[in-house]
């Protein structure tokens, strides 16, 4: 099968080659993959920012969707011709993360699915919505999944609630997006006014352009009427964690998401003054995964796809990453 | 001022009167009423059925929404001119309710607000979101409130969850409307094919004659592909709530609302087998409404008045809720 | 191997038979049985009215402990030699129990432990701390952890709550043991003043003869100082739920556990007029088991064990059941 | 009365001065205060370092109990001859806590508590545990208060879990009495051999002296098997964040409390990966300190006091602060 390999850090260094075909062992399916998205990690993964020390070559991407076509001895919730998406952990199936689970994240460490055929335990791969097509399924494992757990698990957002979220990627977007279907309204930073005006055609009540407003924070506390919004996702890392600590309602819940920026400091202190709940969130099971599905197939909610790439321009799928224009999700399709 | 007074149990005994004109003491409010609301406890208070030593006479009703016109000594939230509804306990501020807090409510025990004025202690009336009418904000402080505190405090529900309603009377509609801000889906139950079809105007996706249909349980578990609903709003009583509880999914939640039907066996060995949490539910407090209105608000959701009275018909207000043939909420407005 | 089998409904048709011995298979260990423990529901199961439909003839128990002497392929987690107990449902490891973890339940339905060998999928068992007997080990996995979960996973009981439990069966005095573990107080009813005494020996701080005293709520509330308990084990059933919910405080939780008595009507008003939560509670899932191994562990507690009969005496230890002469747990030993 | 002032930044600007009588006004008590207690917010406030715009004079401390000696108009759940505590916020009642609550903190903005005479409103009095002396119930509203916060409010910590606690302060102390009530196992560091020997003798299970080992986050984790433990009581900034943060299981929860050292950079990446709660803690509500006090009342638990100065000599027991040599709470008392 065809697949692609980091063989060395650098996008210039990712190859398309040809592996033996995978069989699934027991309790195993193997999935025939149509689609693939990108986030963020698999960036830093491919350039060695991730992790320095992984052992290469290795298969990128932690997210892809497909077709199953054969399950191995002993598989009891798939049959071939089921459509699918892996999980982002291959053994995080419900309850509190383990060491154990922690391990079988795709993509950094262990090959990843950026590859014609995948072969999985039956707990790593989850049905899709019906409505929605390969690549639109592909954004699920990681992005979408983060998201949710982070607003909805952790967050426990309802309705009537304010929810920043900053910048228009992957997270930032479904953040966007769960938290209208669960009736929250919503406040969205970027430094582009054309992300924001499609922002707000998603559903945003707010915008706030942060490279004409740096001090954005003041903006979101006069825009909740001084209050402060009850529900930060933070993906900025260093560099906008003490203005969102300053957007919080006392009270108020920040999710750290994604790969912080490196350098700078960070004052801890308001997040005691203000009684803040700060709550790292890596990803999600698959117990969440499953109630997630269940709100998009019930609203019919499509994923924001900004591009999808053929199979053979992952490498331009990485840079557009890089380049950080997009809005919504990257993905690969064939 | 005008005010009613249950004189004797039964409506004929319901007699407008003279009483003097309220003054508001320390940190108390005066509020000129504008309307009210009625719930099924009023019916039952005022035919003695709630509780039948109830001291008499006594201003029956709970619900209400007017315009404050003084306020005493201390009073720090609030001026002459604010909309306000009242608080069904004067003083369940916040947290858990204590025995203190329930010797606070109205309109079965101690004095109700059916009259022109009505003096409370600053906590126990609540702003009203800007686009309500008086009537629309006096089905709040009862019906509306029990209802999010069932679905979204205690319930915590959320988008692509599916709640079961029993019945279109003023908790059960809230149930729908609130559900459906929350992004959950909702099948509805009633013994009239007119109000079903009204139920589904105003968004449930499901709905059940149950007359035609007495086994209706099944037709849940049906609809949900055999799983059952993550959550029942209980107001029929012991009537209803065997099939209620079939109609739960394994770990799913029942909220036991209103003045349940007396007679009956209630069967509780499935709670315990399929692991359901039964929460009784009786209103909530200052700071739940508080959250309420603010989805309200940002939803401009308009509550469902199926009449509104006169001040001088109150009598006919109360046989409308007798003839259980309304849907949503029975105002009073002057 | 030596195998039980109910080959008919009543006791005296509980046979000692040769069985085939069991080989693990896939992912399964192959436990040498060396303890078990009795439940209300395997002398139900026994008699014909857990499931008078129950599939004969079947092997009883859900509860044992003994030493892993095979293990299958692609076994993970286990070794020869290790010391196990079984966990009740074989395949509920964590999260919400889903409707196939369920179907995993063992000695109703699904043959049970009472063998000398048993083959289980390696989630079936879990290590058992080190301090403890096989037959205290044995305890655990349905009365044990079912007080673990009602108290402390849905309880989440905290030092200086109070606690009432009823009776002094097995999960009765589990509750008492996980009650003191966590800093609560206890209250303790029973008709025998020679099991109260004991009671009292192993930490309650008040216990009520439900005989001498049969309006015993009335004693709780007082001794509560007329504010009620936090928290109920409810194992009585329909003879004590009434006055369970009149020992509540307003907004206190009780935990229906148990096999409930027949016949009887439950009176769910006052449930809902005092916010009360009852939370229907199956056993639990592993990783809850472990977190309650790691409290066991921690604390060296001993279960409390009654009588532990031979293996050739497992009728009389179903009589001993029947006879309800017990305190605390009943077990059987080779 | 008698009272203190500071009445320019600097301990020795503490001075002891008159003032008039208070006269407890509408709904408020007049405590005659017999003890009170230090908090390193103390020092900061009275040493410019916690709010250098703070307006002066002010009396100094958040923390003391006494007598009530007459009460206002209005004031139901006090009489004279009540011992009570104050809170820290004079008006956190319960819930969640608004802004209004947080302005209403004492001893840094408004007067505290370091007076003959204090005249509060009484939701801002506490009834204290009998066992406890004047001076052992001024150690509760804040040190105490804010330890129980963390631990079971916001912790849920229970029976088994592992705690670590950093230093010997006040908070620390209680960290270690409310870990062990609850049934969890301590981890204690500190410079001194001593006072981890005083600390080993209150029932600390592991000591670290972080001298002797500065990587003491990875002794923290052989301590617990390599797994982490399942929660952090961190006051002791940002020097110690990052080792809190290693020290942590995944999923783990840390608490942000008291005032945190200046400077240095806080790695926040590690929160996101291995799913941590960070969580501030600003004391807590009246509602959580009066279930603090029935677990202190049950256990008649007994606050740890380094030493108590006369009233005269407040200004040692603010040196005393300063010079870190206590262990557990410093008190003043008359």
């Amino acid at each position: 099968m065809k697949a692609y390999e980091i063989q060395n850090f650098g996008l210039e260094n990712l190859a398309l080659i040809d592996r033996p075909d995978p069989k699934p062992g027991p309790n195993q399916v193997l999935v025939k993959m149509h689609a693939w998205s990108l986030n963020y990690r698999d960036l830093l993964t491919a350039t060695g920012r991730y992790n320095p020390r992984l052992k290469l070559p290795q298969i990128p991407l932690s997210d892809g969707a497909g077709e199953i076509v054969e399950v191995g001895a002993g598989v009891q919730g798939f049959k071939a011709g089921d459509r699918v998406a892996n999980t982002f952990f291959e053994r995080w199936v419900s309850g509190a993360e383990t060491e154990e689970a922690a391990r079988t994240a795709l993509g950094a460490g262990r090959d990843g699915v950026l590859a014609e055929f995948v072969a999985l335990h039956e707990d790593g791969v989850i049905p899709i919505p019906e409505h929605l097509t390969y690549a639109e399924a592909a954004t699920l494992p990681c992005a979408a999944l983060t998201t949710w757990n982070a607003l909805v698990v952790e967050g426990k957002i309802k309705a009537g609630d304010t929810i920043l979220t900053l910048g228009t990627g992957g997270v930032s977007i479904f953040a966007l997006q769960f938290a209208l279907l669960n009736g929250s309204q919503v406040i969205v930073t970027s430094s582009s006014d054309e992300k924001l005006a499609k922002a707000r055609q998603l559903g945003a009540g707010h915008t706030i352009n942060y490279k004409q407003i740096p001090a954005w924070s003041k903006q979101v506390r006069q825009l909740t009427g001084g209050r402060g919004v009850d529900h930060v996702v933070e993906v900025g890392g260093t560099g906008t964690f003490n203005q969102s600590i300053a957007s919080l309602k006392r009270g108020g819940h920040i999710s750290l998401i994604g790969v912080l920026a490196q350098g700078g400091e960070v004052n801890i202190m308001p997040v005691l003054m203000n009684n803040i709940r700060v709550q790292g969130i890596f990803v999600g099971s698959r117990e969440m995964f499953s109630s997630m599905n269940a709100a998009i197939a019930f609203h019919r909610l499509r994923p924001v796809i900004d591009r999808t790439f053929g199979f053979e321009e992952a490498a331009e799928a990485f840079r557009l990453m890089e380049s950080a224009k997009h809005f919504g999700k990257i993905c690969i399709s064939r």
